[in-house]
């Protein structure tokens, strides 16, 4: 990244940490040993292997065997749907890798309210006798807002008793797609409530295309790639030895500074938040005010082109998305943004700063000047 | 790896190649955007990731948008049988990740003759009029020996070409799996005749958890993980831009030296083979002799326990395997070996010697002293 670029897109992509590059970097080159080899180096990569799913387990209070390494999230919301031959429950807010999983099924797509959060009283009226999946994502990827996992782990847990107690041996689960969010909430399972969970090293400063599933022992995960048996024989292919261990460093640099970096990030967000409603009072913020991610900041500009807004910013060198990645590419309007009902007008100049390890105080003062003074002249140019 | 120790595995992994590892670099930090984001800077790296394909796909003959970038062979497997709704033909002799792909269809295992090589006429012969998908190795991953590709492309072809005059619209493709021989064979598709090859970074020097699927056009590839629609809609996930960049590093390397290399492995190979063979008259080499990679050792000392050769030689320093490292993990006899039919006795004192990059004249001839050493004292112990 150039020196003078200013990077406020950490939801999209993180930079690799350098302590987390360190950690690969044997890996890669003097113990690149097959963890299936039987002479003693390999033995000694298939531990630090081993190893390393430990460390990620016990960030969010699992078991190492209970992970299943996958190349990234999209890959793991997959597997977490292999298993399901009934109806599922999710939300018109997802992921687009959840909406598409979740399309290969019967579905009910529970509606966010205007703030881009999911009620758990909207997920109990969706559930049908014959739903065996409900998958929440634990906060939006372009609103930041957090749902109310627990209380939905509370309704999950409650039919699944209920049709014990009925003697009906239809499963059901809980899958908390945690692709955003990790480093700032806790993801402590246990206290969640999930019944599997999807991470991603790439958004944590790790590596790309390493991520997880956690599966409790009760789950039902059918492999989608077959051959060695490796990870319990739910998804084989030579291990990513190098991937994993840097996932495990990541994901015990963000667990350690999750409560001062969740301060910094609010404190940064807030004060951008303010400076932008000041500046331009008829902007509208998104997501929720209360249950949002630190790091995130939606704002719209109503009637301004926000891709026209990027490449201004970009030629300063401020880095910002207009929705998600995903959307941005394919140059069409987000859905999540429709489902929250925002108009078209108003969506249609919507930014999302999302701030990082790359964010300072001093970076998002300027990034804010350059913010400011591209919004008014785009603005002055809609008024000629 | 540790300084004294004495590689002979390279068919199970092979180290990063610095080269390799310096052209990653700057993707794991300041060029760590997501390709699918917006700005400049992100659409030059997604400029540098489809730069990559291409090189990749130069070094087989292809366009570089007919790659499907994978987490390794076995995902790029998977994905080649994806689209079959038909029968399948493959061998007894595959790798697990075929042997497992394919169990999932109806199937005809066509049997190798002794020395692991599968005939055209016997694919012919088990073929039928639905069969949709031929899946056969480039080369065996335990004997090295390499298969008449071409001669089996005519057959599929000839039979597609009859289909076609005869009104049928049953499809039949070619798969190969390349996952070991690249860097010593031709691989140009257009010449092999192959209308799906598997190729897998980690085994040329490359990162691990990367390869690739390359699907002709005609191809019906079912995508297996879906979401954000990369890889033309065929694997969705943010793109493994770092590693990808990596794998076209490696692939370009290990095509520019592929002769040299060849003729360097088929005289170490060979000095190694009459070594042993002088000082064994009854070992057994498996392998086709003429058509055999030429970095691939298949020996066997019948009546010696390989397992403890193995650990033998492993307190020398010297790292070798007991068939392929999948079938030594799980502590069963390679299903490879009972198809070419080697007695038991001869089978279980087997070693596989892959030499490679860190093989030298000097630490070839270090390690065959070791190993006649251990062979001796191995037999010493079990004439007592």
């Amino acid at each position: 990244m150039s020196d003078n670029s200013i990077y406020l897109d950490h939801a999209a992509a993180t930079p690799l940490d350098a302590r987390v590059l360190e950690a690969m970097a044997p890996y890669f080159t003097e113990l690149f040993y097959n963890p299936s080899s039987p002479y003693q180096p390999a033995v000694e990569v298939r531990r630090a292997y081993e190893d390393a799913k430990d460390r990620i387990a016990h960030c969010i209070g699992a078991k190492g065997d209970e992970l299943i390494i996958t190349a990234g999230a999209t890959e793991s919301i997959n597997l977490a749907f292999s298993g399901v031959t009934g109806h599922v429950v999710t939300t018109n807010i997802e992921h687009d890798a959840v909406l598409q999983a979740a399309a290969a099924h019967e579905v009910t797509f529970v509606a966010s309210d205007a703030h881009g959060r999911i009620s758990a009283e909207s997920v109990r009226a969706a559930l049908r006798p014959e739903t065996e999946l409900v998958s929440i994502q634990l906060a939006n990827n372009e609103l930041g807002t957090i749902q109310p996992i627990r209380d939905i782990a509370a309704v999950v847990r409650e039919v699944r008793t209920r049709r014990r107690e009925a003697g009906e041996t239809t499963p059901i689960f809980l899958h908390v797609d945690a692709s955003q969010g990790i480093g700032y909430l806790d993801v402590n399972v246990a206290r969640l409530g999930a019944d599997m969970m999807t991470i991603n090293s790439g958004k944590i400063y790790g590596p790309k295309q390493v991520g997880l599933l956690w599966a409790s022992r009760s789950v039902v995960v059918k492999p989608q790639i077959v051959g060695g048996g490796q990870e319990r024989g739910l998804r084989s292919g030579t291990e990513n030895v190098a991937g994993t261990i840097g996932f495990a460093r990541a994901m015990e640099l963000v667990t350690a500074t999750q409560k001062s970096e969740s301060k910094r990030m609010a404190d940064l967000r807030d004060s951008a938040e303010r400076a932008l409603v000041t500046a331009f009072p008829e902007a509208v913020l998104s997501g929720h005010r209360k249950h949002r991610l630190p790091n995130f900041l939606h704002i719209s500009f109503p009637g301004i082109d926000a891709e026209r807004l990027v490449f201004a910013l970009e030629s300063k060198g401020v880095l910002v998305a207009t929705g998600s990645a995903c959307a941005a590419n394919k140059g069409t309007r987000s859905h999540v943004l429709t489902a929250i009902g925002l108009d078209p007008e108003v969506a249609d100049g919507s930014l999302r700063l999302t701030f990082g390890h790359l964010s300072t105080e001093e970076n998002t003062k300027q990034a804010l000047e350059h913010i400011i003074e591209a919004v008014r002249r785009e603005q002055e140019r809609m008024a000629r």
